[in-house]
């Protein structure tokens, strides 16, 4: 199943506590893929110890890195942000060469993982969130200035995911809708505050794919369940 | 002849005497294509007058817009530059935004001219030049870092132009050498100070094409035809 068919996924944070019970309930749960992120706390060693963890399945384990010195490769996709609403340049582009830099005396040998690379256009939209204030995110915007930047994202610069990104907070569906209506190629992926059934019904109706996270933590796994449709 | 067979741009500034005798002399030369460029103060009048001139003859005329603003559409291409290690998020992706945001209420029928848009990943170098002053570009980088962007921006962003900048002064062919040992499918396009025959050859080792200017106005016509190698 290409990651471009995913329609449900799980974020799990390696900074909250996944046992042996959650891991498997998520596993088993019908969600397309897990990808592991999370905030800045997040070190290697911790993502490597989840990672491990999923390794005893055959769902598709996506890492998503918020740092150039949080990467973990044994993994079937890294999903790499790059905040297209920013309002601070590292977030757009500057990240990702460092993590080039760090690499550059065996580059060549590095980007072999290039195939399993995968550049999402974020829109960061809850200006509360720790993505929001960390990267200085422009959060102001109309549902046309949000379809702008995808536009942009798709058709200028080629990136094959728009990422709406509400974090911690449930987003407009106007946005999305308006987002949907616009993009023709790329893959649209919905984050942010869904913990229920109909609020996954609803986003899933404009994006692509929706992410659900912080719902397995804060009210347990059945709330998860109900959001897997 | 597709624009990445390209190897001698001539970029002309609408902002100065383009005579008919300058225009046709220029076109005679032997450079594969024009680009209609220019600082800050140009406006589409004196783009659209200058692009006119040049819809005489049957050289292929490339537009590079500064700013939404000044975008002319009766060209061959549109070749959009987006900063990649400006300080200022606008110089990257904003402007770019915004340049849709405009077109929002017709944006399907604005769109259809993107088969004529190209993206060039500009690495500006030269902090005194008025493009790295306005961008706030990171400058001071070793010909690894340069490196590094370009490798981010062809790998990961997937541009299909590499431009490096040094606008208004010779730069480090070293720079440009190790971008192109680095870099194995986007076009790399060197600008900056070529007024003579030797430049012209130096940076034509390294980069696929060079884009010759100002010494048009500076040295004359005849300066400007013996960097045609």
């Amino acid at each position: 199943m290409h990651w471009r068919t995913w329609r449900h996924l799980t974020k799990l944070d390696p900074d909250r506590r996944n046992d042996e019970a959650l891991v498997k309930a998520v596993v088993d749960s019908g969600t397309d893929a897990i990808m592991v992120s999370g905030t800045q706390n997040v070190t290697a060693e911790k993502a490597r110890k989840l990672i491990e963890m999923l390794s005893d399945y055959d769902i598709p384990v996506v890492l998503e890195p918020s740092d150039p010195g949080g990467v973990v490769y044994d993994v079937d996709y890294i999903f790499v942000p790059s905040v297209v609403n920013a309002g601070k340049v590292d977030w757009v582009i500057g990240k990702h060469a460092e993590w080039i830099m760090r690499h550059y005396s065996n580059v060549e040998d590095f980007l072999s993982i290039m195939d399993r690379v995968v550049l999402e256009a974020y829109i960061v939209l809850n200006p509360d969130s720790a993505v929001g204030r960390v990267t200085g995110a422009r959060t102001d915007l109309s549902p046309e200035e949000v379809a702008s930047y995808a536009i942009t994202a798709e058709q200028l610069f080629s990136f094959p995911i728009i990422y709406i990104e509400y974090s911690g907070t449930y987003g407009d569906p106007e946005v999305v809708k308006e987002v949907r209506k616009k993009i023709s190629r790329a893959m649209i992926i919905y984050g942010g505050g869904i913990v229920d059934r109909e609020k996954s019904l609803e986003m899933s109706k404009y994006a692509h794919a929706i992410v659900v996270g912080n719902v397995i933590y804060e009210r347990g796994i059945d709330a998860f369940l109900s959001t897997i449709i």
